[in-house]
């Protein structure tokens, strides 16, 4: 009874919307002004408002990452009729990850670009990779007649988060320039169609 | 007249939806990185990130005991066609204490575990078990056709939670293990099954 | 050409209860510990939770209202089958007052209930009434087959809040004494039935 | 294969409104009441609600911003059937900085209005103003049957935007003026009609 027990497709899709879409906009909570003692003059308040740059650069990447995100998560499911317990969990343990990203953010913006904080942010992708991998083995779980192979961004994702992660803890600029390219990978057009199953 | 009116089921389970999208986000608004007076050294950055994992503890509970509950409640909704004003408004009463979560857990993450806080943390569950129960009871009203007796999702609700609550009282820990249980209880697929009616 | 464009009601419905749903949970946002110059004891802790109890009262009170605002809100348009400009700029000045019910509850939390917090509350309030006028005036005028004549809601929210408001001013308690009085009539499933609109 | 990768325009929707309604409601963050040292009067109180009346303003100001570009949002998807990928990747470009207007307005409340202030405004507008013209593009990409030409909306918004964000450094209070014209422009039942695609 419960193995055939399935989920409404509308109210998983508006809920998972729906946290990508608070995620994202959380982002702008991190931009902090700074605290002046006297009255600032408007020198001070364009260097207040020019000095935070990086976090500009960082706000735009977590945007950029949590976008291809629900990009991905959209195209896995398009194509899906039926959507089962297994697929549930794992996207919960997906958004589990998801939503970390607002605070990784902050401590990127917050410390600075260093070993210690890129190591972090690596470590929230590689959860977030982690959760989609999970959410594609439940999906075949359910579509028995799908192939049962990896896929290229399987492999990729797997493999490269893991080693960009390592790779920035000796060099933090090398290991972003990794996620800025896996963040390319994962937006072209050719992979987002490749996420997507086609049960029929 | 008021009696016949009927709810849009989509327009319902949008708002629900939204609420719990949005209590399961806000919670990553509860970690909180320590001000430093000076410049913060690598490791001073490394033992902030890593003397808050109390709190991802708490986050990853509560994060899973949101989802769990958005889980029930779209199962209690699932099969229904009609909503009633009834069944609104304890579903209100039951999102009132969802929302309370995220700040039963900054609690549970600022002060520790200790029995103030775990007990604080049981009586907000306690809240929410009620709440289900209260939906169920206008779900069996509207629907005369279905057999009106506690389903085991019911009385160990009303059972567990006060006495888990009691215990934590004098054993914080032994309180927070027996609300693992309860969540593992209400995450098992048999029991989403069991909760959701089928009028028809 | 302006003249019949119509909008999407499904659109129209999820960003209204977007509008809602996150500033229902934003409420939580308005409790706040104190801090503590040494670490607290468990009695500091029990009183924090407890001390905060107006808090509590003033959540409450302010998750029903938009609870209630929310309910009313979909009975107006439960109905209808077209969404026009007037209905939708009508609908966003009502979700502006609606997003300052937070900020109210804060500053009704922080400050203790007085003359100064009570008016300030009923006055946003009072600014959600004419919102609901104002999207009422704006369905009767897309539907020129309805009865042209204010219900007994529209009285009453036009005239009651105003005078709660004027109360509140010499006697606080008082004032809320009518805000709750009018928080009940308006969920009352005769109001709410009375709210939607019949075009046919 | 990716060229006829289509979304779904429900999720896409979905994922819009949510930021769009997310984006309106985090606005009321904004307002901070002033800490006082000792407990305040009831006039320091009034005078605490009442000296944040430019924040009203603000407030008011990027309240109306954000529902109208939401509304011309709607519109320009409000006839469309195909949602492409460059559709998606345009509109996510557009919420980046829909996203940062809350941040916009926390500066324009908490520095004031002065020449910084209001042109870092009038940039985060601009951006917007590129990003609906992005969307434009890649909906005329997508169906080469609509005539291919610029409209008033896109004429005005990348020629007034960046004419009165300049003019907001030398003048401040004339560049508000000017992007109140531009949003009441905006808001203009005709130009949200003209914004709105009919590919049939």
């Amino acid at each position: 009874m419960a193995k055939d027990f399935t989920l409404s497709k509308s109210r998983f899709e508006a809920f998972s919307d729906g946290v990508f879409a608070i995620a994202i906009t959380l982002l702008v909570l991190e931009f902090h002004l700074p605290a002046f003692e006297s009255a600032p003059t408007r020198t001070d308040e364009l260097h207040a408002l020019a000095g935070i740059w990086p976090q500009y650069l960082v706000y735009f990447a977590s945007f950029a990452t949590i976008g291809i995100m629900w990009l991905n998560h959209h195209a896995q499911f398009r194509h899906l009729e039926r959507i089962t317990y297994g697929m549930v969990v794992a996207s919960l343990a997906l958004l589990l990850f998801v939503c970390l990203i607002p605070f990784a953010t902050e401590v990127l913006a917050k410390f600075g670009i260093n070993n210690v904080t890129v190591v972090y942010y690596g470590i929230v992708l590689l959860g977030c990779t982690l959760g989609y991998n999970l959410v594609y083995w439940q999906i075949l779980a359910a579509h028995p007649q799908l192939p049962r192979r990896p896929l290229l961004w399987n492999v990729v994702g797997v493999s490269v988060y893991p080693l960009a992660t390592i790779i920035a803890y000796f060099a933090p600029y090398a290991g972003i320039g990794l996620f800025a390219l896996l963040a390319i990978f994962y937006m072209l057009p050719s992979n987002v169609a490749a996420v997507a199953f086609r049960p029929k």
